[in-house]
């Protein structure tokens, strides 16, 4: 690995990895759950609180800050850790992502894909080069090659030109790059099918990225169909590069792809969760706009170590959710940000202890509980 | 004063007093503005951050808190310092300004207020007797007499009777109480009628309460009536009991009424403005909508030590009140509040030091500038 940066597997327990990334800004323990600042900060939680829980990385959405407030005024500042005021590391996707998925009158090209904006509905191009020079002027520690996001439920011959299509960006964005202090990420495609993953996973590796993605993926596919992927690609992608899945962030899911090697994920999810009452616990997930809970002096979760479950009951959450008040979103964004960052200290605790298959099944039989 | 209440004033400066008052859950020093929780959280501001910026007492809303969650969820938890785990003194209000102010259906009699509430439109009947009963419920340390808030805008008439059923009240308020470790306050009504001023702080007068609220100013009347009326109450109200007023929070209008004599103040502007992107600073109020700030790489205030102006800068701010982010929100109340928390310890100070005058006309020639 290039520069300043390193990744090392410490521990393995079956396919499951207990790694070490190095990066400009500070360590990383994997497995690791990064929460993420779409815009520039994570929704309810000031970066005080996020380190109080133990977030390590966090991501933020080049599309949003391309728009708004703009690349050059983050640039401006030096960047997105002092324009946000984390100090630790930071990863930025690509924008493919947003560029297909939030706009529904996009031109897909060879060169790149032109479309509306959702802030004010102008016209626009993305390529990989831009990709890459607004992730430049954003300055996060690890970035992503701009790539076309192909789902399973597709037929096959869109997936095969997306593969074919992200083979070709990767290529333009490493060449694009300028600065040696961002680690690139390559991102793998294929849906589902065996034979595009082993074809996407191939050409990638050809480039030799210092990590890879897995893309496509928790975009409406079967949940048997997404695990068969990750661990195929398992078998694949090289052993000492780190695996970064983009999207997931239910606990159960977590552990299944940590249990098939992956090092690295986000999702929207727990604090998404959170703003709309929902949690996380050790007796599944409860959505506290239930009227059950309007007495129940209980903390939210008796196992959990984060301030909301330390100092208030379920009763005042309920009133806080119920009431709309932002204290309920930020008390419960950090609980489930906080249950998927000790979920993944549990994960790494039991690699390296050896245990991590009793582990996952305990996971499995706790937090899959019926939701209410 | 009564039970393990204490209030003394420490050192004055013309009419302006520095004083210590002594409470079940820790001492304040005065002035002192105290940050509203309408609903038994800071809106937008947890309690450790509450504690950060130097909040000595926070203020709860009992006609609220009545409604939702109700106040026997408040007393299962053994009050609002546990149910919303602010260690500090609280003060809860009496209900009266909100079911004066929230329904136009209200039906005033000499025995309460019959009114619908603003959840549901379900009616009730609020009396001196349940205000009480409420506030033990809550388990505030000051709680505050029922009273008839009538603005000095009504007639002569009306304010004239709402003088005498804020008398009837406060005896029957005192009548109800059967904790001996909560503070009544008696509120002075009367609009900015002299003799009707003078009348009513005569008759609380009477009753002897260990401290006085001036109700019925900050509600539509002009400035010089309002502060006259508070020079009226500064000579006639017993210097060794703390002074209320109730509602006030942009800190040109704090000086000016500790210029005259009050010790306490409370008001939801501070976190409303907040929530609007509106800053007080020291170059004046600040709206960080204004594209003006889009760029401007400089602290919000330079003379501020808040976090968010330690930190940030006005462009990041500015993204994050254009993107309705809670963030902004979180940031801004708590600058907001550290304004008017710090405005009253440099008030003390000058108070102490014999400095107040030249203070206050500072605060009169910076914090007044025009508003953007």
């Amino acid at each position: 690995m290039s520069g300043p940066f390193g990744f090392t597997v410490e521990a393995g327990d079956g396919r499951a990895r207990a790694g070490r990334l190095t990066t400009p800004h500070g360590e990383v323990l994997t497995p690791c759950f990064m929460p993420v600042g779409t815009k520039a900060t994570v929704k309810a939680v000031l970066p005080p609180a996020l380190e109080a829980l133990g977030a390590q990385v966090v991501l933020a959405n080049t599309y949003h800050l391309y728009f708004r407030p703009g690349a050059e005024v983050v640039r401006a500042h030096g960047g997105l850790h002092r324009f946000m005021d984390w100090p630790r590391p930071i990863l930025t996707d690509s924008g493919g992502f947003q560029v297909f998925s939030l706009s529904d009158t996009r031109v897909v090209g060879d060169d790149g894909v032109e479309f509306s904006s959702v802030y004010d509905g102008s016209r626009h191009l993305f390529t990989p080069r831009l990709a890459i020079e607004v992730q430049e002027a954003l300055g996060a520690d690890i970035v992503m090659c701009f790539d076309q996001c192909a789902p399973g439920t597709l037929d096959r011959g869109e997936i095969a030109r997306a593969v074919e299509r992200t083979t070709r960006w990767a290529a333009e964005c490493r060449a694009a790059q300028t600065r040696g202090d961002q680690l690139l990420v390559g991102i793998v495609q294929g849906g589902v099918d065996e034979e595009l993953r082993r074809r996407s996973a191939a050409q990638l590796l050809a480039l030799d990225f210092d990590a890879y993605a897995i893309g496509g993926l928790s975009v409406g596919e079967r949940d048997e169909e997404m695990l068969a992927t990750v661990e195929l690609l398992d078998g694949i992608l090289p052993a000492d590069r780190f695996r970064y899945f983009m999207g997931i962030g239910d606990p159960v899911g977590v552990v299944e792809v940590v249990a098939r090697g992956v090092d690295l994920f986000d999702c929207v999810l727990p604090t998404r969760l959170a703003r709309t009452g929902s949690a996380f616990t050790s007796e599944g997930r409860l959505n506290l706009r239930n009227a059950r809970y309007a007495d129940d002096l209980r903390p939210l979760d008796r196992d959990c170590d984060c301030p909301c479950c330390r100092r208030y009951t379920r009763a005042y959450l309920r009133h806080l959710v119920n009431q709309r008040e932002i204290a309920g979103m930020q008390l419960l964004s950090e609980h489930n940000l906080r249950v998927l960052v000790r979920l993944c200290e549990r994960a790494r605790e039991a690699i390296v202890a050896g245990g991590f298959a009793r582990f996952a099944d305990e996971i499995r039989a706790t937090l899959s509980a019926a939701h209410d």
